[in-house]
């Protein structure tokens, strides 16, 4: 099970009402944001959220609108007790922007890890059990993409186990994962089952991994800058990605749902556009700040199976 | 005239409905804000005031809640269309600061002007016609507290002027404040008149100064960090005012009324202490996010007048 909250959708600046873009996931008690522009701290209180369970953030890039909360959300970890390491992910750069960002933090009562992902992207695992991907977007700058994905291992199978001539004593601590006295868990498992997964990419033009990570994916959180077909050519010169190419994208890659985001301040009212972008991907919905979704195992298997039935 | 408005009331951190302690001064369509926490910015916003006419900023000290919000204010005046210099006032250490902070906004299209102050203090012009003085206040490390007046000169004095041997054509100049022709506006003005004045401190165990430069003053903002008496001794450690402080300080400085501001996260309501506190300077009164008041000579003429009844 996978908890999402979209801490906010608003892109540039914060507004009255309007949190900047931020996500929230949680999976077995462990979270891991995604971006923190100015008053995301506020946000995750808002959404009656914890921030003690934060193992990791990831920053999309390096503009003001998605780190300025870094400072706080820092310092507030520190108030909340946080003793263990925060780790943070992102493109080349980040030691520098943390580092100056704290001095404004310059002490914190916990370590704060600094992992710079290579420019061609990484997996790497987060909040515990969740297997990101970070892939590189298209924002005229380094910026990635992020990719989550909770793998679901294969039901127990006896019958393989003794095949294996696994010790029935294994057998428990082999089915959780646990490889041991040269037995590995696949050796008492049947096939891997379909997991859980979500993909995250905004301040960009639409690139082909989003398709290839997201395919058929539980959510995916997508930037919608602009409805107005007008800001078409804004959108390419400031590399950003309008509401019908997010929908096309969603088109291509049948995501369970869409949820759009980073909306320009220009754009009080995103749900203006939501029937035109349904024309193009019917299970999309237009971002708001608290915005819950929990995902689950059984629900996504009934999903793939309706998926023909919603369309 | 002068606008006020208290645009948040917090300390430490921001929280859902109270944004962090920073007050905005306007007076003749010209604007200073003081401090500029996470959240500023959508204060700005929410009471509804203007960030085209902030000339300058005042920062008290580099705590995270009295600066985090400054690149999002950067970014925000250059969407707004600033060109014109933005003045920066505070401790040493401001550049600093500021050069951290922009390493996410690195290009804004105006400068950025730093006025880092002395040690003990100065006295500058703000915001056109505000003289202000920045106090030292006593926080364990470089803070000021800001007092800021607005000067009112005398009438205008014909028989003076005339007294004086000022030709006719130069009267209306003089009267408006412009020295020419080997004349000042003293030779044409009577004796200046009561100004308006208000001061602001936060961050802080009590100082003479606060008394010293506020005596009187149209309004004094003060922080009251904690009520419960039980925290004396933590407001004593972590240098800074309690209610009961701030109260005193009214009470013998005498201000038209006083604020409290920056309180704890842990007093949400800080109104249960309001009458207690009212008991020790009637004109206080519990800031809150958007409190606003317009200052202006004739009240503060009136005010003056009608003190005593008011006690």
């Amino acid at each position: 099970m996978i908890d999402v909250c979209l801490l906010g959708c608003g892109g540039m600046m914060p507004l009255p009402g309007r949190f900047l873009t931020s996500l929230y996931v949680r999976t077995d008690g462990r979270a891991v944001l995604i971006d923190c522009g100015e008053g995301t701290q506020t946000a995750v209180r808002c959404a009656d959220l914890r921030f003690k369970c934060i193992d990791d953030v990831l920053i999309t890039h390096y503009h003001a609108d998605h780190v300025s909360g870094l400072p706080g959300l820092l310092l507030t970890l520190g108030n909340e007790g946080r003793t263990a390491p925060l780790r943070m992910h992102g493109p080349a750069g980040l030691k520098r922007v943390v580092s100056a960002m704290r001095v404004i933090v310059p002490e914190l009562p916990y370590e704060v890890e600094i992992d710079e992902l290579p420019a061609e992207g990484a997996t790497f695992s987060v909040a515990g059990s969740l297997r990101a991907v970070a892939f590189p977007a298209d924002h005229g700058m380094p910026c990635f993409g992020y990719a989550l994905y909770l793998d679901r291992p294969g039901k127990f199978d006896p019958a393989k186990a003794r095949r294996n001539g696994v010790p029935l004593s294994l057998w428990s601590r082999l089915q959780a994962g646990k490889a041991l006295d040269g037995f590995r868990p696949e050796d008492v498992l049947g096939e891997a089952r379909r997991g859980l997964s979500l993909l995250y990419s905004t301040d960009t033009r639409p690139v082909a991994d989003m398709v290839r990570l997201g395919k058929e994916c539980d959510l995916m959180v997508l930037e919608g800058m602009f409805g107005d077909p007008e800001k078409d050519e804004r959108a390419r010169v400031t590399h950003h990605m309008t509401m019908r190419e997010a929908a096309e994208i969603a088109r291509d890659a049948q995501p369970a749902r869409l949820w759009l985001t980073h909306f320009s301040p220009a754009t009080p009212h995103p749900e203006e556009y939501l029937e035109e972008m349904q024309t193009l991907f019917p299970r999309l919905q237009m971002g708001e700040c608290g915005l819950k979704e929990t995902l689950n195992f059984v629900q996504a298997a009934q999903q793939l199976k309706t998926l023909s039935s919603w369309e």
